[in-house]
Protein backbone atom coordinates (compact mmCIF):
# COMPACT_ATOMS: atom_id res chain seq x y z
CA UNK A 1 0.00 0.00 0.00
CA UNK A 2 2.82 2.39 0.86
CA UNK A 3 4.42 1.83 -2.01
CA UNK A 4 2.04 2.36 -4.17
CA UNK A 5 1.39 5.56 -2.36
CA UNK A 6 5.14 6.75 -3.43
CA UNK A 7 3.60 6.12 -7.05
CA UNK A 8 0.64 8.11 -6.86
CA UNK A 9 2.88 10.72 -5.31
CA UNK A 10 5.59 10.62 -8.31
CA UNK A 11 2.64 10.77 -10.59
CA UNK A 12 1.37 14.34 -8.81
CA UNK A 13 5.23 15.14 -9.28
CA UNK A 14 5.74 14.37 -12.87
CA UNK A 15 2.21 16.05 -13.79
CA UNK A 16 3.14 19.34 -11.95
CA UNK A 17 6.40 19.35 -13.61
CA UNK A 18 4.41 18.96 -17.23
CA UNK A 19 2.42 22.10 -16.26
CA UNK A 20 5.44 24.35 -15.43
CA UNK A 21 7.10 23.18 -18.54
CA UNK A 22 4.56 24.17 -20.13
CA UNK A 23 4.18 27.37 -18.30
CA UNK A 24 7.87 28.53 -18.68
CA UNK A 25 7.19 27.21 -22.98
CA UNK A 26 4.68 29.96 -23.08
CA UNK A 27 6.80 32.36 -21.64
CA UNK A 28 9.71 31.59 -24.28
CA UNK A 29 7.02 31.86 -27.19
CA UNK A 30 5.36 34.92 -26.43
CA UNK A 31 9.00 36.85 -25.85
CA UNK A 32 9.94 34.96 -29.93
CA UNK A 33 6.38 36.50 -30.66
CA UNK A 34 7.34 39.28 -29.94
CA UNK A 35 11.19 39.73 -30.93
CA UNK A 36 10.43 38.12 -34.05
CA UNK A 37 6.91 39.81 -34.57
CA UNK A 38 5.03 36.38 -34.82
CA UNK A 39 1.61 36.72 -34.80
CA UNK A 40 1.14 33.07 -35.11
CA UNK A 41 3.32 32.27 -32.35
CA UNK A 42 1.13 34.30 -30.36
CA UNK A 43 -2.13 32.80 -31.30
CA UNK A 44 -0.48 29.75 -30.20
CA UNK A 45 0.57 30.47 -26.25
CA UNK A 46 -3.10 31.60 -26.00
CA UNK A 47 -4.19 27.75 -27.28
CA UNK A 48 -1.29 26.13 -25.23
CA UNK A 49 -3.07 27.69 -22.22
CA UNK A 50 -6.09 25.43 -22.49
CA UNK A 51 -3.68 22.36 -21.69
CA UNK A 52 -2.43 24.48 -18.67
CA UNK A 53 -5.85 24.75 -17.44
CA UNK A 54 -6.68 20.91 -18.24
CA UNK A 55 -3.59 20.15 -15.86
CA UNK A 56 -4.52 22.40 -12.84
CA UNK A 57 -7.82 20.61 -12.72
CA UNK A 58 -6.41 16.95 -13.38
CA UNK A 59 -4.14 18.32 -10.49
CA UNK A 60 -6.38 19.58 -8.07
CA UNK A 61 -8.83 16.19 -8.34
CA UNK A 62 -5.58 14.32 -7.67
CA UNK A 63 -4.75 15.72 -4.81
CA UNK A 64 -8.18 15.74 -3.43
CA UNK A 65 -8.70 11.95 -4.24
CA UNK A 66 -5.26 11.30 -2.23
CA UNK A 67 -5.94 13.54 0.67
CA UNK A 68 -9.25 11.10 1.15
CA UNK A 69 -8.46 7.82 0.21
CA UNK A 70 -4.45 8.24 1.72
CA UNK A 71 -5.04 10.67 4.69
CA UNK A 72 -1.48 11.07 4.38
CA UNK A 73 -0.19 13.20 7.26
CA UNK A 74 3.05 15.60 8.49
CA UNK A 75 5.57 16.04 5.08
CA UNK A 76 3.25 13.75 3.09
CA UNK A 77 0.30 16.41 3.68
CA UNK A 78 2.24 19.36 3.02
CA UNK A 79 3.40 18.17 -0.08
CA UNK A 80 -0.19 17.74 -1.38
CA UNK A 81 -1.30 20.59 0.09
CA UNK A 82 1.24 22.73 -1.31
CA UNK A 83 1.30 21.31 -4.67
CA UNK A 84 -2.60 22.66 -5.60
CA UNK A 85 -1.37 26.17 -4.47
CA UNK A 86 1.48 25.51 -6.93
CA UNK A 87 -0.64 24.48 -9.57
CA UNK A 88 -2.93 27.49 -8.87
CA UNK A 89 0.35 30.09 -9.47
CA UNK A 90 0.89 27.79 -12.82
CA UNK A 91 -2.16 28.47 -14.12
CA UNK A 92 -2.40 32.02 -13.84
CA UNK A 93 1.70 32.12 -15.33
CA UNK A 94 -0.83 30.71 -18.01
CA UNK A 95 -3.22 33.12 -18.21
CA UNK A 96 -0.58 35.85 -17.96
CA UNK A 97 1.51 34.80 -21.04
CA UNK A 98 -2.16 34.74 -22.41
CA UNK A 99 -2.35 38.91 -21.57
CA UNK A 100 1.25 39.21 -23.08
CA UNK A 101 -0.03 37.11 -26.13
CA UNK A 102 -2.78 39.51 -26.87
CA UNK A 103 -0.45 42.57 -26.23
CA UNK A 104 2.00 41.50 -28.47
CA UNK A 105 -0.45 40.90 -31.41
CA UNK A 106 -1.28 44.65 -31.31
CA UNK A 107 2.03 45.67 -30.85
CA UNK A 108 2.96 43.60 -34.32
CA UNK A 109 0.02 46.21 -36.03
CA UNK A 110 2.55 49.12 -35.56
CA UNK A 111 5.90 50.22 -36.64
CA UNK A 112 8.80 49.21 -34.38
CA UNK A 113 9.41 51.69 -31.19
CA UNK A 114 12.87 50.59 -30.37
CA UNK A 115 15.54 48.01 -29.85
CA UNK A 116 13.90 45.75 -27.04
CA UNK A 117 16.51 45.18 -24.32
CA UNK A 118 14.74 45.10 -20.75
CA UNK A 119 11.71 43.09 -21.55
CA UNK A 120 13.73 40.11 -23.14
CA UNK A 121 16.09 40.05 -19.93
CA UNK A 122 12.62 39.97 -17.93
CA UNK A 123 11.19 37.30 -19.84
CA UNK A 124 14.73 35.16 -19.45
CA UNK A 125 14.88 35.97 -15.77
CA UNK A 126 10.86 35.12 -14.84
CA UNK A 127 11.49 31.52 -17.15
CA UNK A 128 14.97 30.76 -14.90
CA UNK A 129 12.28 31.78 -12.01
CA UNK A 130 9.65 28.98 -12.98
CA UNK A 131 12.06 26.79 -13.95
CA UNK A 132 14.82 26.60 -10.39
CA UNK A 133 11.27 26.84 -8.51
CA UNK A 134 10.64 23.71 -9.79
CA UNK A 135 14.10 22.07 -9.65
CA UNK A 136 13.76 23.00 -5.96
CA UNK A 137 10.34 21.49 -5.50
CA UNK A 138 11.60 18.17 -7.10
CA UNK A 139 15.19 18.21 -5.20
CA UNK A 140 14.08 19.62 -1.98
CA UNK A 141 16.65 22.19 -2.99
CA UNK A 142 15.70 25.40 -0.39
CA UNK A 143 18.50 27.19 -1.18
CA UNK A 144 17.70 27.34 -4.68
CA UNK A 145 14.20 28.47 -4.31
CA UNK A 146 15.56 31.58 -2.03
CA UNK A 147 17.57 32.59 -5.15
CA UNK A 148 14.50 32.65 -6.93
CA UNK A 149 12.57 34.82 -4.61
CA UNK A 150 16.06 36.97 -4.32
CA UNK A 151 15.56 37.24 -8.04
CA UNK A 152 11.87 38.78 -8.08
CA UNK A 153 13.61 42.02 -7.17
CA UNK A 154 15.96 42.35 -10.60
CA UNK A 155 12.59 42.14 -12.45
CA UNK A 156 10.90 44.27 -10.57
CA UNK A 157 14.20 46.90 -10.86
CA UNK A 158 13.63 46.21 -14.80
CA UNK A 159 10.01 46.95 -14.90
CA UNK A 160 10.25 50.37 -12.88
CA UNK A 161 12.97 51.59 -15.02
CA UNK A 162 11.23 50.80 -18.68
CA UNK A 163 8.34 52.37 -16.74
CA UNK A 164 9.92 55.48 -16.35
CA UNK A 165 11.37 55.41 -19.43
CA UNK A 166 8.35 54.60 -21.48
CA UNK A 167 6.67 57.28 -19.84
CA UNK A 168 9.37 59.75 -20.78
CA UNK A 169 9.20 58.22 -24.33
CA UNK A 170 5.35 59.13 -24.07
CA UNK A 171 5.84 62.79 -22.87
CA UNK A 172 8.51 63.09 -25.37
CA UNK A 173 6.55 61.91 -28.33
CA UNK A 174 2.87 61.62 -28.13
CA UNK A 175 2.74 59.60 -31.38
CA UNK A 176 4.00 56.61 -29.65
CA UNK A 177 1.85 56.42 -26.63
CA UNK A 178 -0.03 53.35 -27.98
CA UNK A 179 2.87 51.75 -28.14
CA UNK A 180 5.01 52.54 -25.12
CA UNK A 181 0.99 51.40 -23.19
CA UNK A 182 1.04 47.99 -24.96
CA UNK A 183 4.85 47.64 -24.06
CA UNK A 184 4.39 48.72 -20.57
CA UNK A 185 1.70 45.94 -20.24
CA UNK A 186 3.70 43.52 -21.28
CA UNK A 187 6.44 44.60 -18.68
CA UNK A 188 3.77 44.72 -15.79
CA UNK A 189 2.51 41.03 -16.91
CA UNK A 190 6.38 39.76 -16.97
CA UNK A 191 6.31 40.99 -13.32
CA UNK A 192 3.30 39.65 -12.24
CA UNK A 193 4.86 35.77 -13.78
CA UNK A 194 7.84 37.14 -11.49
CA UNK A 195 5.46 37.34 -8.52
CA UNK A 196 3.96 33.95 -8.94
CA UNK A 197 7.17 32.88 -9.42
CA UNK A 198 7.79 33.54 -5.84
CA UNK A 199 5.01 32.40 -4.59
CA UNK A 200 6.05 28.49 -5.33
CA UNK A 201 9.50 29.35 -4.37
CA UNK A 202 7.86 30.41 -1.00
CA UNK A 203 5.51 27.00 -1.34
CA UNK A 204 8.41 25.05 -1.44
CA UNK A 205 10.23 26.44 1.69
CA UNK A 206 7.47 25.71 3.92
CA UNK A 207 7.39 22.64 2.07
CA UNK A 208 10.55 21.52 2.84
CA UNK A 209 11.21 23.38 5.83
CA UNK A 210 7.92 23.11 8.00
CA UNK A 211 7.91 27.14 8.20
CA UNK A 212 5.98 30.14 6.92
CA UNK A 213 8.62 32.47 5.29
CA UNK A 214 5.75 34.63 3.04
CA UNK A 215 5.51 37.97 4.13
CA UNK A 216 8.55 38.08 5.64
CA UNK A 217 11.07 38.83 2.51
CA UNK A 218 9.17 41.61 1.55
CA UNK A 219 10.83 43.51 5.07
CA UNK A 220 14.58 41.82 4.66
CA UNK A 221 15.28 42.62 0.69
CA UNK B 1 -15.53 14.20 18.71
CA UNK B 2 -17.67 15.10 16.13
CA UNK B 3 -19.19 17.92 17.77
CA UNK B 4 -16.02 19.60 18.41
CA UNK B 5 -14.77 19.25 14.86
CA UNK B 6 -18.00 20.93 13.82
CA UNK B 7 -16.47 23.82 16.21
CA UNK B 8 -13.44 23.19 14.45
CA UNK B 9 -14.86 24.39 11.30
CA UNK B 10 -17.26 27.28 12.38
CA UNK B 11 -13.76 28.75 13.72
CA UNK B 12 -12.13 28.63 10.23
CA UNK B 13 -15.46 30.12 8.21
CA UNK B 14 -15.12 32.83 10.84
CA UNK B 15 -11.15 33.11 10.44
CA UNK B 16 -12.03 33.83 6.91
CA UNK B 17 -15.16 35.94 6.64
CA UNK B 18 -12.54 38.47 9.14
CA UNK B 19 -9.98 38.27 6.43
CA UNK B 20 -12.71 38.75 3.40
CA UNK B 21 -14.27 41.85 5.57
CA UNK B 22 -11.04 43.18 6.17
CA UNK B 23 -10.17 42.73 1.82
CA UNK B 24 -13.17 44.36 1.79
CA UNK B 25 -12.48 47.24 3.42
CA UNK B 26 -9.16 47.60 2.28
CA UNK B 27 -11.02 48.34 -1.27
CA UNK B 28 -13.74 50.91 0.61
CA UNK B 29 -10.77 52.66 2.03
CA UNK B 30 -8.48 53.15 -1.06
CA UNK B 31 -11.65 54.43 -2.79
CA UNK B 32 -12.10 57.05 -0.29
CA UNK B 33 -8.66 58.14 0.07
CA UNK B 34 -8.61 58.72 -3.68
CA UNK B 35 -12.09 60.28 -4.32
CA UNK B 36 -11.15 62.46 -1.32
CA UNK B 37 -7.56 62.98 -1.75
CA UNK B 38 -6.85 61.31 2.12
CA UNK B 39 -2.88 60.19 1.92
CA UNK B 40 -3.31 59.08 5.55
CA UNK B 41 -6.06 56.35 4.62
CA UNK B 42 -3.92 55.32 1.71
CA UNK B 43 -1.31 54.38 4.08
CA UNK B 44 -4.02 53.15 6.75
CA UNK B 45 -4.94 50.30 3.50
CA UNK B 46 -0.66 49.73 3.88
CA UNK B 47 -0.47 49.06 7.28
CA UNK B 48 -3.81 46.90 7.15
CA UNK B 49 -2.39 44.57 5.15
CA UNK B 50 -0.28 43.03 7.72
CA UNK B 51 -3.42 41.81 9.14
CA UNK B 52 -4.28 40.19 6.00
CA UNK B 53 -1.56 38.78 5.34
CA UNK B 54 -0.99 36.99 8.90
CA UNK B 55 -4.41 35.96 8.78
CA UNK B 56 -3.79 33.94 5.87
CA UNK B 57 -0.88 32.21 7.35
CA UNK B 58 -3.31 31.43 10.13
CA UNK B 59 -5.48 29.89 7.80
CA UNK B 60 -3.44 28.08 6.34
CA UNK B 61 -2.24 26.68 9.74
CA UNK B 62 -5.12 25.68 10.61
CA UNK B 63 -6.52 24.06 7.55
CA UNK B 64 -3.39 21.74 7.66
CA UNK B 65 -3.77 20.79 11.52
CA UNK B 66 -7.44 19.82 10.50
CA UNK B 67 -6.65 17.74 7.52
CA UNK B 68 -4.00 15.98 9.68
CA UNK B 69 -6.23 15.30 12.86
CA UNK B 70 -9.16 14.73 11.85
CA UNK B 71 -8.40 13.28 8.14
CA UNK B 72 -11.96 14.81 7.00
CA UNK B 73 -13.76 13.12 4.08
CA UNK B 74 -16.23 14.05 1.04
CA UNK B 75 -17.55 17.59 1.56
CA UNK B 76 -15.51 18.25 4.55
CA UNK B 77 -12.50 17.88 3.01
CA UNK B 78 -13.18 20.06 -0.20
CA UNK B 79 -14.37 23.00 2.32
CA UNK B 80 -11.15 22.98 4.02
CA UNK B 81 -8.92 22.61 0.74
CA UNK B 82 -11.11 25.46 -1.02
CA UNK B 83 -10.60 27.05 2.52
CA UNK B 84 -6.66 27.41 1.65
CA UNK B 85 -7.42 28.34 -2.03
CA UNK B 86 -9.98 31.16 -0.83
CA UNK B 87 -7.47 32.24 1.45
CA UNK B 88 -4.84 33.18 -1.54
CA UNK B 89 -7.25 35.10 -3.40
CA UNK B 90 -8.42 37.49 -0.53
CA UNK B 91 -4.65 37.71 0.47
CA UNK B 92 -3.66 38.53 -3.02
CA UNK B 93 -6.73 41.21 -2.73
CA UNK B 94 -5.47 42.76 0.09
CA UNK B 95 -1.69 42.84 -1.95
CA UNK B 96 -3.73 44.75 -5.23
CA UNK B 97 -5.26 47.32 -2.79
CA UNK B 98 -1.82 48.12 -1.41
CA UNK B 99 -0.90 48.67 -4.90
CA UNK B 100 -3.78 50.94 -5.50
CA UNK B 101 -3.05 52.71 -1.90
CA UNK B 102 0.60 53.47 -3.63
CA UNK B 103 -0.91 54.95 -6.95
CA UNK B 104 -3.90 56.95 -5.29
CA UNK B 105 -0.42 58.43 -3.55
CA UNK B 106 1.37 59.43 -6.63
CA UNK B 107 -2.40 61.09 -7.59
CA UNK B 108 -3.54 62.56 -4.81
CA UNK B 109 0.14 64.72 -5.26
CA UNK B 110 -1.34 66.33 -8.89
CA UNK B 111 -4.09 68.62 -10.17
CA UNK B 112 -7.97 66.31 -10.28
CA UNK B 113 -7.71 65.37 -13.78
CA UNK B 114 -11.60 64.93 -14.26
CA UNK B 115 -13.88 63.58 -11.83
CA UNK B 116 -14.09 59.93 -10.85
CA UNK B 117 -16.78 57.91 -12.38
CA UNK B 118 -15.93 54.33 -13.78
CA UNK B 119 -13.15 54.02 -11.24
CA UNK B 120 -16.01 54.34 -8.26
CA UNK B 121 -18.31 51.80 -9.81
CA UNK B 122 -15.29 49.84 -10.55
CA UNK B 123 -14.65 49.41 -7.06
CA UNK B 124 -18.50 49.32 -5.94
CA UNK B 125 -18.66 46.17 -8.08
CA UNK B 126 -15.86 44.29 -6.80
CA UNK B 127 -16.51 44.90 -3.41
CA UNK B 128 -20.21 44.14 -3.42
CA UNK B 129 -18.05 40.56 -5.70
CA UNK B 130 -15.94 39.96 -2.43
CA UNK B 131 -19.04 39.71 -0.18
CA UNK B 132 -21.40 38.20 -1.99
CA UNK B 133 -19.15 35.36 -2.65
CA UNK B 134 -18.21 34.91 1.02
CA UNK B 135 -21.99 35.07 1.57
CA UNK B 136 -22.52 32.42 -1.17
CA UNK B 137 -19.72 30.59 0.78
CA UNK B 138 -21.25 30.90 4.15
CA UNK B 139 -25.03 29.93 3.02
CA UNK B 140 -24.10 27.66 0.00
CA UNK B 141 -25.73 29.66 -2.52
CA UNK B 142 -24.63 28.20 -5.64
CA UNK B 143 -26.89 31.09 -7.47
CA UNK B 144 -25.07 33.78 -5.32
CA UNK B 145 -21.91 32.53 -6.62
CA UNK B 146 -22.95 32.51 -10.42
CA UNK B 147 -23.97 36.20 -9.97
CA UNK B 148 -20.43 37.30 -8.92
CA UNK B 149 -18.91 35.58 -12.04
CA UNK B 150 -20.71 37.03 -14.60
CA UNK B 151 -20.73 40.61 -12.73
CA UNK B 152 -17.00 40.58 -13.48
CA UNK B 153 -18.06 40.90 -17.29
CA UNK B 154 -19.30 44.66 -16.09
CA UNK B 155 -16.16 45.43 -14.24
CA UNK B 156 -13.73 44.06 -17.14
CA UNK B 157 -16.11 46.60 -19.67
CA UNK B 158 -15.67 49.53 -17.42
CA UNK B 159 -11.86 49.27 -17.03
CA UNK B 160 -11.57 48.47 -21.23
CA UNK B 161 -13.58 51.71 -21.77
CA UNK B 162 -11.73 53.56 -18.91
CA UNK B 163 -8.55 52.32 -20.57
CA UNK B 164 -9.55 53.56 -24.35
CA UNK B 165 -10.78 57.49 -22.70
CA UNK B 166 -7.22 57.35 -20.71
CA UNK B 167 -5.09 56.58 -23.55
CA UNK B 168 -7.57 59.65 -25.68
CA UNK B 169 -6.65 62.20 -22.51
CA UNK B 170 -3.25 61.53 -23.19
CA UNK B 171 -3.07 61.94 -26.51
CA UNK B 172 -5.04 65.17 -26.94
CA UNK B 173 -3.29 66.61 -24.05
CA UNK B 174 0.53 65.09 -23.11
CA UNK B 175 0.34 66.86 -20.16
CA UNK B 176 -1.86 64.79 -18.66
CA UNK B 177 -0.06 61.61 -19.30
CA UNK B 178 1.22 60.71 -15.13
CA UNK B 179 -1.93 61.38 -13.72
CA UNK B 180 -3.92 59.04 -16.51
CA UNK B 181 -1.20 56.19 -15.87
CA UNK B 182 -1.81 56.20 -12.26
CA UNK B 183 -5.17 56.16 -12.88
CA UNK B 184 -5.04 53.02 -16.01
CA UNK B 185 -3.12 50.93 -12.82
CA UNK B 186 -5.72 51.96 -10.33
CA UNK B 187 -8.35 50.75 -12.82
CA UNK B 188 -6.02 47.56 -13.90
CA UNK B 189 -5.52 46.92 -9.99
CA UNK B 190 -9.63 47.18 -9.50
CA UNK B 191 -10.20 44.57 -12.70
CA UNK B 192 -7.51 41.82 -10.82
CA UNK B 193 -9.35 42.58 -7.23
CA UNK B 194 -12.69 41.39 -9.36
CA UNK B 195 -10.62 38.33 -10.97
CA UNK B 196 -10.00 37.34 -7.48
CA UNK B 197 -13.74 37.40 -6.01
CA UNK B 198 -14.57 35.44 -9.55
CA UNK B 199 -12.09 32.97 -8.87
CA UNK B 200 -13.58 32.53 -5.52
CA UNK B 201 -16.66 32.08 -6.50
CA UNK B 202 -15.85 29.34 -8.51
CA UNK B 203 -14.15 27.71 -5.68
CA UNK B 204 -17.28 27.83 -4.21
CA UNK B 205 -19.53 26.79 -7.09
CA UNK B 206 -17.06 23.63 -6.91
CA UNK B 207 -16.98 23.22 -3.20
CA UNK B 208 -21.31 23.05 -2.86
CA UNK B 209 -21.58 21.53 -6.24
CA UNK B 210 -18.38 19.53 -6.88
CA UNK B 211 -17.41 20.21 -10.15
CA UNK B 212 -15.28 22.40 -11.67
CA UNK B 213 -16.61 25.41 -13.33
CA UNK B 214 -13.59 26.92 -13.77
CA UNK B 215 -12.09 27.63 -17.64
CA UNK B 216 -15.57 27.26 -18.54
CA UNK B 217 -17.57 30.56 -18.10
CA UNK B 218 -14.73 32.26 -20.35
CA UNK B 219 -16.07 30.63 -23.18
CA UNK B 220 -19.63 30.72 -22.30
CA UNK B 221 -20.36 34.40 -21.48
Amino acid sequence: MERHFDHELAALKEELLRMASLAEQSVAEMLKALTQRDDALARKVETDDDMIDQLQIEIDDRCIKLLALRQPTAKDLRFITMSMKISTDLERIGDEAVNIAESVEAINKEPVLKPLVDIPRMAEIARSMIRDSLHAFIFGTVEEAQQVIQRDDQVDNLNYQLQRELTSFMIEDPQTITRCLNLMRVAHNLERIADHATNIAEEIIYLYEARDIRHHHEQGS
